[in-house]
């Protein structure tokens, strides 16, 4: 990386690629002010922008500074930039008060990619669209053709689009062989449209611009990782099998588990996400956002918990940052003072779809720390070893906040606040890598503070922006922005006017789910007019079979694991971080390498018999056959348990793939 | 009206309200540069905008000229200004060639209401939305709530919505009594939604604004109809009865005719949309874009206009602006070179649904004066007296014109281009008043150069933004910007998804039709599976008592049309032109005053039986019982034949209202 001085203005290069180029006469940066106007509606929001004024900074002065420049804009914005290492800093400083606006351009070349911008779940290559930054639910259908979308939209302003996203990131990796990252939790929006330049709005004048390069790929997030962090492993039991999502009380929970044990299913944890109780909405089955024990649906569960750890399985629960009204946290918090303000000076209730809670309001470090202690006493004490993270993207922007910072900065604040809180319970209780819980909201932190990412709420289908084939893009997206520990609901969540899930989804999903870090069911929000895993026999056998493969699978994966935590090279990658210089490999988003030993290719369409598969130039190994291939587009069979998945044929796993194939491929 | 010099600038003053303030510190004009991106897909346009910078005019000088002042903004900009008879001009001249985005905010009070922006059909009241104003297609459905709007737009891209419109126009009346006109055909939105301030923004440098004001509403429209033009009178065989819309050639549509005088309804005339012939596409019947006489479809039709003239009753036919490319008038206009052309510089064919046409390029003299020619040939010495003038929506941005006027400024231009070239043929053929053809594309000069508007393509339903109601709305709309002659397709016209016209869409439509200019029926895009009036005897009944109401209040609308013709005070009027102390008239947009004399107020929605009216402090008279009301919201019969119709005690028509209630009122 160079910095190139200008008689007006600098120049950023690497391997001879510019990358921000400053002139007067071409400035770069664009500062102005705006009124904006936000309304959410259960967690859909909707953002309307009027700027007022926007113009280029061209007139500066510009000195030298230890190890870089300093840039004074007329007196109403400052930049210090330096390079060290490869890596590119630009620090700012407003001096005009009334800016709260800031635009950078960033040389684009015409066939440059990029990647990131957290977890994107339609589109991996985010260059010819723009990327609005606001974590948000994500949207049921995502897409205006769709009848889903359209009801969803009309009923409930929820169709959402194809950036809306709970885990959004101002962080991109460039195929110019550098990552960008904006320090700022503001709205942003990064605008890739442009063939010249990619655009980079930030409502507020950023701290620092971050840009890193390195030569390869896998180098950059490293470094990227080593800036952000990274995931710690995940605690072995995970790889017992799967994590079955159930409910309905101890009974019908643990006489699930029985049955699914007896069907030869492997199983790690039961998930019961209404152990504190449950409400029904029209929307579906609901919880009880009291976050403890509900005894009442949940007798005897201590000793359940106890009963079933000592057959290593464990039992998981949920939580998320907000409070119901009606329970009794609530009512302490409340009197502690513990809640978010709204502007007259009353708790903020948020209706979450008719019910309304509390939001803890994590700037005030008493209430940060009451929360926390929460969760140490009433799930980790209790001797719960997993749970749903959930939430952490409906903070309202008409709020007052302990720390008086403003709600438009906190909201995409607020995901990783919230990691946080449970990380440092993990952490102060010693239980961190061997309890696990899983988040569907982040930002720039949670690489560390966040054990695992969940995909969200998918709808039961083979949608292009709402089924399987997003949770792809979803792990592939986050992974390019530093999380590399992804996986997602098997089957999908959400089932909405008449959109049932059936057993071709349930299945083509969960032999997907074998070749991710964690398989784990969901009933959804409708579980008795949706396929269940439990519905046939069937389909019992066939999941205990994909069970007892990602069982077989285990050392690979943990390996896997243990390498992102180390290198922050992720468990599911995109192709070409390991072939970049296959060119193809970059339009690709619905395939991926399974650590490196592994390419998989999931069926993500109904009525599939057989698949076409792009396989970059290697030596690969079908798994369910043993079938060679060198490379290219090949078609393999790709009957129902038999999603197209590959390994290297000199791998060092090539023995355990082999016995896969024996016990479990294409007879 | 005063113009106020201030120490830094000015105040536009009227009756001690401000309409203009514009000083250093808070400059009202803004201007900068933007790139727009236009796509156009059979008339409906996705545009969107990037604004690169915008900037206030903060920095100015400003000099005394003859009965104003100029100013001078950095030599980016000059405006001049002055006033004279209570109106304000201001004249720009720009300096800076970059300069292509300008806005100008107009000081504006919390309770201010806004109306005009041509034909709008959702809004009346222009306030607390913006409107985009470029003529397009006015979208099917245009309501994102409804299954309609929703299949339009996946497969059409045509849903639309509410500020969509054939016929806009950089116009308002505000309630501060002034009119704003901005001479410009750019692209431009009105945006109404800030409490302090209207902005309006130009996608050039206008060349004037210009405000005028006055006492009254309707001395304003005088004003603002003396500037821009006034409508001539209609012809006199208008008055005769309905004009039949029939098609399918000369025997069935003269067969239909007959059968409808036997049944005893009032026929002015027949309008035969393909009487150059027809064209199925999977929208329905469209037309063959030829125009001229289909002999195979219509033999004999001079014979027949001649026979039916005789009996009152005149042939109507179709035209446009466009020329489908396998006619033979296509054909004579590209060896002449009379057709716009695409970049590569061949014709630029506009794709209208399922076949391609020619655009006649008016801004070649020669291509004009030939089009010109065609009508007066092949319409009007043809023995035809009246047509459909349809489109001229549809300028794509991306032609090169004769002129070397960009398509982004001509494109609102062409309808009245378009207008101006039926009007030409009318005036040098000496049958202005004796022929009328009706629009639905306009903008500023329609007042002048287009004989009646018509509402466009309604679905053929009682929705609230695409049905029966929004006729009213752009009757009204487009009267606040000087058009005061309209009607519309009774019964609408399009249906599409199984959304069909039923025998109450028709006859509600119809009985409020009465209370228009002109009574006009069409069978709409498919008229199989469509409600006609000639489908059952009781509707033919119904209709024909309607005509002769209509023939029986002739009188009166003929002085209403004359009255528009001579100070463009239009035929259907908001309430509060003659009740500007009520403050509730001016929320009303689905009543209307029918002259001075008249409120309708047309019931909108299926199954009523009665409807609630509010009248303005007033003698009022129920047409159809003879009861009496002095004002308030008063709830009457509304059975079908009896839409809501009340006539002022005091007036001169009196009688003629009374006899009407004898003949065909409730018994």
């Amino acid at each position: 990386m160079e910095l190139v001085k200008l008689n007006d203005g600098f120049k950023l290069l690497y391997q001879d690629k510019c990358i921000i180029h400053h002139t007067a006469e071409n400035p770069s940066i664009y500062i102005g002010y705006g009124n904006e106007t936000v309304e959410m509606y259960r967690g859909n929001f909707d953002i309307k922008d009027y700027v007022i004024e926007r113009y280029p900074l061209k007139s500066f002065t510009i000195q030298k500074i230890n190890n870089g420049y300093s840039l004074n804009f007329e007196n109403k914005l400052t930049a210090n930039i330096k390079i060290e290492d490869n890596r590119f800093l630009m620090d700012f400083e407003k001096k005009d008060d009334k800016i709260n606006r800031f635009w950078i351009r960033i040389d684009a070349d015409e066939n440059e990619k990029c990647f990131g911008c957290g977890e994107q779940m339609s589109y991996f290559n985010l260059r010819g669209r723009n990327f609005p930054l606001w974590t948000s639910e994500p949207g049921v259908g995502r897409d205006k053709t769709t009848y889903v979308t359209w009801r969803s939209d009309v009923e409930n302003k929820a169709g959402g689009d194809y950036y809306n996203t709970n885990y959004p990131q101002p962080t991109y990796v460039s195929t110019k062989h550098y990552y960008l990252h904006v320090d700022s939790t503001a709205y942003a929006d990064f605008n890739f449209k442009n063939k010249a330049f990619h655009e980079l709005q930030i409502w507020e004048v950023p701290k620092q611009i971050r840009i890193e390069a390195a030569p390869t790929y896998i180098e950059l997030l490293e470094k990227l990782t080593g800036f952000l962090g990274r995931q710690v492993e995940l605690p072995d039991w995970i790889y017992n099998g799967a994590i079955l999502g159930l409910q309905g009380g101890t009974e019908r929970s643990f006489a699930l588990v029985d049955r699914s044990l007896r069907n030869g299913i492997k199983v790690s944890g039961v998930w019961c996400q209404d152990w504190a109780g449950k409400r029904i909405t029209s929307f579906g089955k609901r919880l009880n956002w009291n976050w403890k024990w509900n005894q009442e649906m949940y007798p005897e569960l201590p000793e359940k918990i106890k009963e079933y750890k000592a057959k290593n399985i464990r039992f998981l629960a949920y939580n998320n940052p907000y409070l119901v009204k009606e329970g009794d946290l609530y009512k302490e918090g409340k009197e502690k003072g513990y809640f978010a303000k709204s502007l007259d000076g009353n708790d903020y209730l948020v209706d979450f779809g008719e019910f309304d809670c509390g939001v803890v309001d994590f700037t005030n470090p008493k209430a940060y720390e009451w929360f926390k202690e929460l969760i140490k006493k009433h799930i980790i004490e209790f001797g719960i070893d997993g749970w749903m993270a959930d939430f952490g993207e409906y903070l309202p922007t008409d709020l007052q906040l302990y720390n008086g910072s403003p709600a438009m900065i906190e909201h995409n604040h607020w995901p990783v606040l919230w990691a946080k809180c449970n990380y440092e319970a993990l952490v102060e209780t010693g239980k961190l890598g061997e309890i696990v819980y899983f988040m569907r909201a982040g930002g720039a932190g949670s690489q560390k503070y966040c054990t695992l990412l969940w995909a969200g709420d998918q709808s039961v289908d083979f949608s292009m922006h709402d089924g399987l084939v997003t949770v792809i893009c979803g792990a592939l997206s986050a992974a390019m922005s530093g999380c590399g520990l992804h996986h997602s609901d098997i089957g999908g969540y959400t089932s909405l006017f008449n959109n049932c899930r059936t057993k071709e989804v349930f299945l083509r999903w969960a032999e997907m789910a074998v070749f991710t870090p964690v398989m784990r069911t969901h009933e959804g929000n409708r579980p008795e007019e949706n396929f269940q895993y439990y519905d046939d026999a069937d389909t019992l056998e066939q999941f205990a079979r994909l069970t007892e493969i990602y069982t077989m699978l285990a050392p690979y994966i943990k390996s896997l694991v243990s390498i992102n935590a180390a290198s922050g090279l992720p468990v599911q990658r995109p192709l070409f971080l390991h072939y970049e210089n296959d060119e193809k490999t970059y339009d690709i988003q619905t395939e991926y390498l399974f650590g490196e030993d592994m390419l998989i290719a999931p069926v993500y369409l109904p009525d599939a018999r057989e698949w076409e598969v792009y396989l970059p130039n290697d030596q690969w190994v079908h798994l369910w056959t043993g079938k060679e291939y060198e490379g290219g587009t090949v078609t393999v069979e790709a009957g129902m348990g038999f999603t197209p998945a590959f390994y290297k044929k000199n791998s060092k796993y090539a023995s355990l793939f082999e016995s896969i194939q024996k016990q479990y491929g294409i007879k």
